[in-house]
């Protein structure tokens, strides 16, 4: 047998003990951006260093920051004529709420109909736990990594990455690598594995609507006195027209648009709008008009309203005006975008729209820029070869709608190129109750990893 | 001194005693609109069925109804030829939330420069324990009443007194009287004491608006998935034109404009705007065009989002496009609009408003329709004279932008107008925060009441 099949059988023996390691992995409630989760999120830390040096890494620290621990380990025993890897993840996860929602409870791990429930299964433990146990299988075949891997695991990346880069730019010299690979991203499809050349960027800001002082009796006031939910309403109405085209003036100006021959093969994907509704349960999608779901989805800006509030929301009717709303809102950004532009023209647009007997703020909570990562890359050919050996099929170049900041970062800092080899599947739940993650997948990431790794290492030797 | 002043007086001797009284009516937390406070609602309306015994009605029953008691207690001694006034309150008080808001326990009474701050003291436990210490004084003045009182204290006013039209209907004959007396409405202003002779009607209705099958995450779908958020500001914005009127079709077809009489009445009354938004601290005041304030706050239709939800409402960023939001809508409806006739048209306009990939539904919570009052009874002229002699002012007649169901319920199967006599302020905070009520205008309004029975009986005898 090759050292790439010693290593695969290695990693098949070690599925019992990989799957145990999971489970204990996802019962720790990493929630980065709850401070009651604080100590959680540093025991989850200690946890997973503790792992990797169970898996046979020699260096392993956790790192203190100015937020949450950063897990780092490393072993260059390969040498410097050897190809280095930066492996990176992240072991926080997003809140659960709402948690009734939940069929089982979010942090007690359950395995059904060979998948696992919990917070965090897909995104990201899941997929971190993966490459883990793929460096464990090698160790235990050669005693030894073909190549030097760096192991960088945050615990800030649902709350925006606030301390990585300090930590990156800090030790940019030791995070040295030829290529970062990265498992955060979802699958084309069940069965059908991908690479994900393009990422949204995100502008998420906080809009807050004052109008009285104080809550008030709609009955005693309501008439002269302006109501900050329907202030706040007319404001976010007017950030899309009725077609669902953004009508914040200049959004588009910056977009780069999609060229003739990417959009020929977004469209040869087959992308199917009718499993997209199925999935979600819907009779119609609703997007920008002219672009099909493919490019609406990773290729076109959004705006979305995540989250409102204002007034009353018990049961009965309480007749309140109410003296302040909310609304918390994010738009995917594409090349060409800039966070710090788009927050500024959301900005100066909501201060046209603001109505008589009502201050409005907008606070920008936090953002990433847009990537393109380049496709012909010794990284890329190795992470294809990888997925069609394991997965048995063709590997598909897509895009992504959500945002993996880190991968700006890594370029900008270290200049290294990213591989987002992802193993999830969107239907997942990642921010949603009742998160999991396919099993198979699981098992088809620890092996598509090793390839990775192993084939990274021959094509480059 | 006549019967009048030594009842004057003993209410005066009753003061210590009425106050203290007070503080434990309005320590009982007698939320009515929330299941977990039941049993309190049912020991406040046994506390006040032993107050009206101790202050000296010989019949008092806790009536039991499908939901909250209903407290009623009659004095009939005075015989057929005495006039008959039926005084109508309720016992129940609005939710306390946001509670942080409050600078002390909504239930924990304290009197600070002679007002005293809790949840229900000017809506309407201090108001009705006002008349209850009134009758007190009477029946220690003479040992009986110069009058046939009746007293209805409901326990489900804050919910729309689901429970009162069948208890009012059944005993239709026992309830007969010449006159209702309410104390729930405002003063004009502090020392200027009013009769309402207009209420608005209320429609409130809940939009639930549901998008896909699951919070999803918003990178992930964005773009392709229709947000209920954003659709739900979409329906809110259209349902008024961005000057302020109300865009539901048809909405305005059934309102009897005010007569120009009316009006030059309602502007002779000097209402101050710079008061009002002093009172609300706000820079401008914002209401359907064409109409001056007092005209917008009690005679046209408004349209008021008292509570809206949706989505992530924590701290920080939570990317998530969510399954479902909601908003509490309600109308105030004016002389010739019918509550279930609006609703109709919101119902009907909400439909044409509705979004892709978005369903919608529309759900009737409560509703009162608006009232008029003749100005020109006996039952007014006494409650005038009582307000003058006990303010030492012209008593000024005004209308509402609240509702009080009751009255067009008394009205219709009584066939007994109703006199609303106030004493609270509208800046007492009714259904919000630090609800309080003045302590001056609760002893005046102890004589008020004295003057109005005693008067009226006198009147009319």
């Amino acid at each position: 047998m090759s050292t790439i099949d010693t290593a695969i059988t290695a990693s098949r023996e070690l599925y019992d003990q990989s799957l145990s390691g999971l489970v204990e992995f996802l019962s720790i409630g990493s929630v980065s951006t709850d401070p009651s989760c604080a100590a959680d999120v540093a025991r989850c830390a200690d946890w997973l260093a503790h792992a990797l040096r169970g898996a046979g890494l020699p260096h392993v620290d956790v790192v203190t920051t100015n937020g949450h621990p950063i897990v780092y380990a490393e072993d260059c025993s390969a040498g410097p004529s050897a190809p280095t890897v930066l492996f990176y993840g992240h072991y926080d996860v997003q809140p659960v709420d709402p948690l009734n929602l939940w069929t089982d409870a979010p942090f007690n791990p359950i395995v059904k109909n060979d998948t696992i429930y919990a917070r965090g299964a897909t995104d990201d433990k899941g997929q971190v736990w993966a490459h883990v146990k793929a460096l464990e299988a090698m160790y235990r075949t050669g005693g030894r990594l073909p190549l030097n891997v760096k192991v960088l695991i945050e615990g800030e990346e649902e709350i925006g990455s606030p301390n990585l880069a300090p930590f990156v730019e800090a030790r940019r010299e030791a995070l040295r690598c030829d290529a970062v690979v990265i498992s955060d991203t979802p699958m084309f499809a069940p069965g059908s594995p991908s690479l994900v050349y393009g990422l949204r960027g995100l502008a998420y800001v906080q809009i807050d609507v004052t109008g009285p002082n104080r809550d008030l009796h709609s009955g005693s006031y309501g008439g002269a006195v302006n109501n900050p939910i329907n202030a706040l309403a007319h404001i976010i109405a007017a950030l899309k027209d009725s077609s669902g085209r953004i009508a914040i003036p200049g959004f588009y100006d910056d977009v780069i648009p999609l060229s003739q021959e990417e959009r020929d093969e977004l469209a040869a994907l087959g992308y199917s709008d009718e499993t997209l509704k199925a999935d979600v349960n819907v009779d119609e999608l609703f997007g920008e008009p002219g672009f099909i779901t493919p490019e609406r989805l990773w290729a076109r800006p959004t705006l979305d309203v995540n989250g409102i509030l204002g007034g009353f929301t018990g049961e009965g009717a309480k007749t309140v005006l109410p003296s302040k709303a909310m609304a918390k809102v994010s738009m995917r950004l594409v090349p060409g975008q800039s966070t710090a532009k788009v927050v500024q023209q959301l900005t100066n647009y909501v201060k046209t729209l603001v109505q008589p007997g009502i201050s409005v703020t907008v606070t920008d909570l936090h953002g990433a820029n847009p990537v393109l990562v380049p496709r012909d890359t010794p990284a890329m050919r190795a992470a294809a070869s990888a997925l069609e050996t394991t997965f048995g099929t063709a590997c598909r170049y897509t895009r992504e709608g959500g945002s993996i900041p880190v991968v700006e970062l890594f370029d900008r800092v270290l200049g290294s190129p990213t591989v987002l080899m992802g193993f999830g599947l969107n239907n997942e739940n990642a921010h949603s109750p009742d998160e999991h993650f396919s099993l198979e997948n699981f098992r088809k990431g620890i092996e598509a990893a090793v390839r990775f790794y192993a084939g990274y290492a021959a094509e480059r030797s």
